[in-house]
């Protein structure tokens, strides 16, 4: 019989990346300890300690992963520029479908050990202003087309759409019956109406 | 020598309790253990684990804590009813001041908790729901008043309303100095000004 086949180290790490992400979505931060890793793969905790030295290397890579699926994760085309394309990113943004709940879900557990450790504050901080300069392009856009009024201030409206989906987002977490996604959409809904320059017919 | 007065019950518990908020403002739950508490007020874990025998008790005390801290605590004057009480109402939850800073730190941070357990789950739902119907009575002042359309939906503009209030504070504790009471304030008028009445002169 042949010898099993050898794990290289990028695929061992994958499978630890996997089994942090099953934790994380089922019991959060709080969950998620070298033993429990070690539990999910049915390894030692000490092949973990290997690849994750510590439970903050952990959630670091967990938050890596997180962003890079985030940049990854399908997204719906934009139908036309403007506030239609902000209204499509905001969609995308919110938890509607089991991935994107999941991501959300591991997002907001991860604040209390963000807000505790500077490094990972300001990691945040850097990853709140990049959400803002995304949908940047998008009210720039809806300016131009008179979507907006002409003396917007697009740096305060950014902050307030990041506001408003990030603040939706909890509150549908923790009441998906309440906040289904067609609850949602009609609250993004109603929330571009009200940003919409009344000057326009 | 007499001996030292026994510490009773009520405020030995209070004691633990005021220990309980300080880790939690400087660590998060993360940082909430048994052990801590003890560490915080020199005593033995098992005299903590007298008043509060779990983690998970410990918790659920922090956030009864803070729900009736942040109900007493004090608020600025509402100056009309309608969107200006709301404004005020707004600027009361935002992390404007050490002390409202501290409490939401920790709120955002029990997030990860409460998302894992069903029991805190339900109770952070409803504390949502609280929040809402405490905001409703504004918002159905301002309709009555006319800074509304008359068609408004209250409920979802409720919804709206927490939503960007919830996501600001968050914002702003990531990024307090991109964020300081100013720029908060100014994000409040800037966001009531888009719900106002466009037909309102």
């Amino acid at each position: 019989m042949p010898p099993p086949a050898p794990v290289d180290h990028a695929s061992r790490r994958a499978q630890v990346s996997q089994a942090v992400w099953r934790i994380l979505a089922a019991k959060g931060f709080g969950g998620l300890t070298l033993r429990a890793v070690a539990a999910e793969l049915e390894v030692s905790t000490g092949l973990v300690m290997h690849y994750f030295p510590t439970k903050r290397a952990l959630v670091a890579h967990a938050l890596e992963l997180l962003e890079k699926d985030g940049a990854e994760r399908p997204r719906r085309p934009h139908p036309r520029p403007g506030l239609a394309a902000l209204r499509t990113a905001l969609l995308d943004l919110l938890p509607i479908g089991e991935e994107n709940t999941a991501r959300n879900r591991i997002w907001v557990g991860s604040w209390d050990q963000a807000l505790a450790d500077p490094g990972l504050h300001a990691d945040q901080a850097d990853r709140y202003a990049r959400i803002r300069a995304a949908l940047h392009p998008h009210l720039a856009a809806a300016r131009t087309l008179g979507e907006l009024p002409a003396d917007a201030d697009l740096d305060q409206l950014a902050a307030t759409v990041v506001a408003f989906v990030h603040g939706l987002t909890v509150q549908a977490l923790f009441d998906p019956h309440h906040f289904p996604a067609e609850t949602q959409t009609a609250t993004v809904d109603g929330f571009l109406a009200a940003l919409r320059n009344p000057d326009l017919n």
